[in-house]
């Protein structure tokens, strides 16, 4: 036994109440709990990581979704990246780095049989670093990669509009793109975003819709109109790219975050019905469908990183577990810059 | 010259204003004009009888549509059906029946030039009468036979929703989708109307938008959930099936009937994000693009109509040319039964 397990204790961020609009910070109980010893064929991992993402709003809500909404009283759901501590399974040895879904908490303690319902996986540091394995080899560059490429299948000369075009998911859109051959425009909050995705990732243009007119700008950056269209924001964004699609226009719809702490109903995209005119189409996508699909798009993506093709840009919360009550709100003020990661521990 | 053309006069209704909400007597004017000899390559029609379709609404307005606006003081455009009264065209003999876009007058004439682009094409009555070839044969059938074969792809066993379900469209889609093994149910305004798609065109079921809760029928008649929706109408029926639709699910944007008179703004599909949680799609239809197809798809809807497979009914509005500023409504209260036809002279 590698370390003094008796002596470590287990901090956690579990779900108080099922916040009303936006989260607060009474939404969330703090605990901790001894950590053991796993049992035969279980595996206890130490969280170097955790990913912030805007799906968290929605597995806070009651009701039907994509997965079951996480339990009040239950440990925070959250992807994120971890060292095998102690593994009494021969599929993990102890030091090994692995992704999975420790919830937000300092230790994840996988039972015999979870570990393979658990989708833990070991990962190669070799191929990125433990924050890229978190952003664009993780969840949020496979929902960029199969969304664009499945659902979108750009063709060269296209043009690409991505919002959310700074975050996580939208830096893998953008920059996949253009080595695609697209024009590609994003759309982010603020100068600062707006100018590195141009200068640093190489987007054609960026549309700062916190300065103003999207669809002023839109129609600027996008002479030749819309061919398809990665939608992470919805709500008027959404409304001001329906209005500039071509025909037989893509839209993928990955998420709303301008509608997730609604407190009303979601306001749907009023100029719908230029998915008729144009004969186009929006489609929505979960990422998860695409697993079997993860390792070869893992790879593509990491050679990109590799030579120089393809950056990702990463915003580190420090402080710990005890730092994701204040971290999250930032996904949704648009405060963060780059793929939002909560370090738990040191690499 | 089989006819004393001299003597003939030609009733045209015209577009006077565009109008606000819903069409109003005003927006109309009336105008005759003589009857002329057409010139060589030219064809002269008799109209026999003309399509009231839901579209015509966005046709008189103003801006970017899939085809330009009717022009202020232009006779309203218009399919139809109608005689050919003297041929100086190859193409055509005295006598041939035809289908066309006449537009709102007694007689089309077609100069030589234009005989190609006006897509005049002659029609076979023993496919189907006169009546038929503006519904099942016609525009409507096209619109639903490719939307729900193309966009749909329906599989057995699969369950397709239709609103509008007594309508043009819809009684073509429900009817296909039930010969290809699909459990259908229809939605549609008024106990009549939904005994006649169940009774007569053998729908599984039928929801009486009318009669109430839209949502609690979905419930109970889609146990399975719904995988295709075929939509004519928008607005809270939209919204009502979004909420009950499969994974994979199609959905159809035909038309959006219940927000063709609106003064505002449309009211977009709040449930749209029920795409992304079910990977669903929600893709336009324009059915000119399937003009090359329309052959192929009216012998096989012919063969149905002919083994008694499919019926087809008309709402057939006599008066000629003057009855359509009175009829066109109709079609928005849901007032028509079947197939709007404005019969405008005897076949």
């Amino acid at each position: 036994m590698p370390t003094a397990l008796a002596s470590l204790v287990n901090h956690q961020v579990r779900l108080a109440a099922r916040p009303q609009g936006m989260v607060k910070p009474s939404d969330w109980q703090f605990t901790e709990e001894p950590v053991a010893e796993p049992a035969e064929g279980g595996v206890l991992v130490k969280v170097l990581a955790l990913s912030l993402d805007p799906a968290m709003r929605g597995w806070m809500n009651e009701g039907k979704s994509y997965i079951p909404p996480v339990g009040l009283g239950e440990v925070m759901r959250a992807g994120g990246i971890g060292r095998v501590l102690v593994s009494r399974n021969p599929a993990f040895k102890d030091g090994d780095t692995v992704t999975g879904g420790p919830g937000v908490q300092e230790y994840w303690s996988i039972p015999a049989d979870q570990v393979k319902r658990s989708g833990v996986a070991k990962i190669d540091l070799r191929l990125g670093t433990v924050n890229q394995w978190l952003n664009v080899l993780g969840m949020p560059g496979m929902t960029g990669y199969f969304g664009l490429m499945d659902i979108g299948q750009p063709k060269p000369g296209e043009t690409v509009v991505v919002s959310g075009a700074a975050g996580a998911v939208g830096q893998t859109v953008g920059q996949v793109a253009k080595i695609k051959g697209c024009r590609v425009v994003g759309i982010a909050g603020g100068p600062a975003k707006c100018a590195w995705v141009v200068k640093e990732l190489g987007f054609d243009a960026c549309i700062d819709y916190k300065a103003g007119d999207v669809k002023a700008g839109l129609k600027e950056h996008c002479p030749k109109g819309v061919d398809i269209y990665f939608d992470n924001v919805g709500g008027d964004i959404l409304d001001a790219v329906l209005a500039r699609i071509n025909r037989k226009a893509r839209i993928i719809i990955c998420g709303a975050i301008s509608q997730y702490n609604n407190e009303g109903a979601v306001v749907g995209p009023k100029n719908y019905l230029s998915l008729l005119v144009n004969r186009a189409r929006m489609e929505g996508m979960v990422v998860f469908d695409y697993a079997e699909r993860y390792p070869q798009a893992i790879a593509e993506l990491a050679g990109y990183l590799k030579d120089g093709r393809m950056k990702s840009k990463e915003d580190v919360v420090d402080g710990g577990v005890a730092a994701f009550p204040a971290a999250l709100p930032k996904l949704f003020s648009g405060e963060n810059f780059g793929k939002l990661v909560l370090k738990v521990a040191d690499a």
